[in-house]
């Protein structure tokens, strides 16, 4: 198969590259660059000096060189331009997947709209989407030609908040996503914000009640609980390259409360290990998420350059509320992972292929 | 004045001998230690070279020598050994700053025996001792002849829901406390987990519902509101080596929420600009407390070797909830610097008195 | 075939059992400690939740049981401990590579003793041992039974020098080496160096002239001069997990250094390109070493997690000295690749097998 | 005394400023800014909220504004901007310290002009200027108007070898500075190069031979040695905020290296204390020269926030060859401390008011 990263210079592009340089299904993998167009991919990452010999020769081409040569084409891009390479897919027999925002919302384009400040140029390409989170939708998947790639905290949060919104255990009026992550989140471009002595040694909150991944939340939290939920999101910035840590809290509705604790008291287990072994039912067959086992907190190193999203759950204040610690890396299983999980979803690979990392302990 | 500080080989201790290094009204400084006595400090901290001429030779005494030496005696050692040298103390008319949990309880044993298993060998002693959290109880530390210096976690929790709590606006019966904290947090130990390629590019939650500081986060919120606050707590580590940032979610009342509104309405503000202002008011006379302007989100280098607490207010889930986020270096504020306002105000001396740190920037 | 790690969970062991979970022609994988007996490895290092179903159930064994069920045993363990097993694998027709500095001195008893203050206790046992550096001696390796992995910083340097040293071109009474290494060089334990508070932020200088990689250095580079080489060795901590640069300089000898400015004449290229070519020649069947283009400079990053070496040579002091700098990253090639690369090698497999990583550029 | 600082936003200029907010002979200081002109320096760097009360209210100024209202103008800007605010304060009675590197080549445009591609435009100017290493020519810099301030590699590397230089007891034809910088050394200005996810966890070499450092490196030692000195200059760039290591290696003369030699055999002790003697008897007076304790490896965080700079002699190769470790903080020794112990010194203050900072351990 022949696969194009149009933005291939951006960080998530970079990875695209990187994971698909070793899927054994990719023969051909071409590369495009809006900024570096012409120049060579090691000109900007001279990390991958030697590597193209079989794959790709790494030369940066046009976007419309891209699309023409690829049977899958993944955008790496600012929002609000994925579209035309989307409708010229579309048009083309081929398959896209976007790791921008612009097909998150689906038809929704009032939300987008109101979030993102863009408009639509091509509303009819976004019928055709799919949201490409694999736990949620894995069928739509299969069958989609537009996919539009999760945002990296929108991941560690549904993924968290999918088994007990999916069973109505929990409040939905108030729920809790307190994340933290990597400086990577805030991409390539060189700014005050991830400058080496700006954010090292320092941890920053910030974009309270305004991140743009809070209505792609509430969106996927209010689909799978059939009804409205409300998120409180607050993104932090840790000193440290790769991974999201969301720390998430949720009152127990009185009669969820009350079955587990019974089901607890029945078991001579605890509330947490009632609601730890729905967790683990939900996502028995999911390759990319593991259940901690009681006793082991999450640590982000732990999925660093990895896909998988680590799950521990707890009970809290006197067993009335849920909480709830994901953590993943943001440019694997928050952004370029899930983007390859996705094609392998669409074009019938194992789903495992290509992203079956094994973890570094260090 | 003579100040001892015994245990000044430990991450606090040595702080507080900087600290104390650059205190006008300190002449002399006597150090102890368990392990190293006989060493000099600079064996341990080579950084110190050359800065013992006028105040310190630097020499590791026992800890009795340096109790009897010392006007003031700052006890910077593990849970339960701080007992005796206030015993020593209160009988040698001295006066004593502990920085360990020992002093933090007041008289109530069983609630530092129930999370430090530890008995008190000198229960006489602890009538005497007085909390030390200067924007708490101010009067009470001046005529303080032992004082149990709070915890890093618990200052910045307590600080952050002070004026909310006082003022009664929020409900107590769920107070979400999401803490993050630079690893100097573990001490000067070496451990699996306070490791550079253990907790480097990597953040971690830990000790969920069980940690230490929670029943002291409890005890003092539950005084300023004058009824049982239930505190959820969960720490987090953060590869930096200095700071804590806290988010706090609280639910306003009803009638809080409601009176909010209507005197951001009649003032043409918004319900964050109400409560912030009741903040400022609050902390208006408080040298150490910084509430930040609007728009100017709380990063943890700001306070970085500083006395201060940086605070900031919004108002999320649709002004239904208050969240505060709070900052301060755990080492000075959260620690050696706090000790010192404790000093401070023992003495009489100007409260900012050496501690009157200027801000880096990076 | 069957692989055995006894120290499964020290840096070099547990970075062993990760490249061998990915290894297409390791079937079994059996893991041994001293210090977690009976215990699994996922309780040590939790990243590897999950990863054993195939390979390896992870149960932490005896010794002298994973020697007994492996094919191949890899010996991660402090210095004096390896010699045992070695004779009981060359014994009982198996092979073994060790990563300690047991078998780095071939018969050289003497020099081991001098630096590393052990006497051997099976001396016969070195007369198998080979050094485990395939671009010095990969056809000894292919046929030993026995490899002394080599030191981390010693692969770094012997790389650099090896094409220089084996055409003559530098004065060897006088050769610096200044080395930077990241904090996983320490290994694994936890001491007052590799606590994140006391080399984070910081750079240091430690064990000036007296390393025990610089006997080794001196041997491999006397080795490939034939004659004696001198070594200045200073290594320094840099607060990164992985990685070394090594910067070498060397003066020309008179002779070379006139030898070289005719060839950059004639050819029309600077000095620095001639011995560009020069290296680029002698490595250019080496999978392994990348000879980086003009105008590229050696960074750690563009190495880590690979098992890179990559070199940049430039002429400096008017073309009378030669500067060349390599990096690698000290777990990888630098220590539990090569051992892989050796073990492939003696095993008759692709010499990339199962280490052909693609490196991250982030 | 009234100080002025114009580029009040860059790394050296908020450097200063926190020093002087803390100088006890500076009443009143102005803050300029190109980029900023109009807004408050809190806006940029919030941590100093608060801080102005006395000494500033942080309005950034133009240049021109700046220049009038002060005693001392410091010029933090980029080369090539300083010469008219030189100009203008000679012509008005006031005194300049430049930052840039504009006024450190005295009245040589030649090689400022080869090096930073700058024609000089008041020519004239430069004949007041003064070096301002103290040092060097302490006395030189008391009676000086305009101080062309040192660069941070400069003095490191400068301060390393002046003993050395000026005994005669080394062989000037090449001598060695490999140098490791922190990343505060790029500036303030966000790149590609101090993205904290591109030089994080990495170590890379940058501008062998070509660093504009070495030409004044080289000055200085040639007027320290009286003769002609080549230094190979090599800089790396280390992922740590603040702080440079210089690794200094040189050969001794053959009648230095015999004379040395006698001397330790005389007074039975080693070649390098008989070189640490004299290094410690060269900088006896000096307040800001720390030599180190035979066995105390330099370490930059032991000097991080502080004026000093640690050194610390070894002799290596058989005692043929002297090397030398000095490490300092680029933004305090470096660069914006070592500009306010010129001023002390122009202005006859003590010349370690306002910079005697104690070191922080951790």
């Amino acid at each position: 198969m022949k696969a194009g990263v149009i933005g291939a210079t951006g960080y998530a592009g970079i990875e695209l590259v990187r994971i698909l340089l070793g899927h054994p299904e990719v023969e051909k993998i071409f590369t495009g660059s809006v900024n570096f167009e012409g120049k060579n991919l090691t000109d900007v990452y001279p990390a991958l000096i030697g590597r193209y010999r079989n794959k790709t020769d790494g030369l940066l081409l046009t976007p419309e060189e891209v699309a023409e040569r690829s049977d899958i084409v993944f955008t790496a891009l600012p929002h609000g331009i994925a579209e035309k390479y989307a409708d010229y897919c579309v048009k083309n027999g081929k398959k896209l997947i976007d790791l921008s925002a612009d097909f998150r919302f689906g038809t929704d384009e009032e939300t987008f709209k109101k979030w993102y400040k863009e408009d639509w140029k091509f509303p009819e390409v976004h019928k055709e989407s799919v949201y490409g989170l694999p736990e949620m939708n894995r069928e739509e998947i299969k069958n989609a030609r537009i996919i539009g790639n999760p945002g990296c905290y929108v991941t560690s949060a549904t993924l968290a908040l999918l088994p007990a919104l999916k069973a109505g255990i929990i409040d939905t009026s108030a729920v809790i996503v307190d994340s933290k992550s990597g400086v990577t989140g805030s991409g390539r471009t060189p700014t005050d914000t991830n400058n080496f002595s700006s954010c090292g040694e320092s941890l920053s909150a910030y974009k309270i009640g305004s991140h743009r991944h809070k209505p792609e939340i509430e969106r996927n939290c209010s689909f799978a609980a059939n009804k409205e939920v409300n998120i409180i999101f607050t993104p932090h910035l840790v000193p440290m390259s790769r991974g999201i840590v969301s720390t998430v809290y949720a009152n127990f509705t009185v009669p969820a409360s009350e079955r587990i604790a019974l089901q607890a008291k029945t078991a001579g287990i605890g509330a947490a290990d009632v609601v730890r072994n729905m967790y683990r039912d939900f996502f028995a067959k999911e390759p990319f998420v593991r259940i901690l086992p009681p006793g082991t907190d999450p640590q982000s190193k732990n999925v660093r350059f990895t896909n998988f999203c680590d799950i521990q759950v707890y009970t809290v204040n006197d067993s009335k509320m849920l909480e709830i610690i994901s953590t993943l890396d943001n440019m694997v299983k928050g952004a370029s992972g899930q983007a390859v999980q996705n094609m392998n979803l669409m074009f019938g690979f194992e789903e495992t292929s290509g992203i079956d990392f094994i973890p570094y302990s260090f």
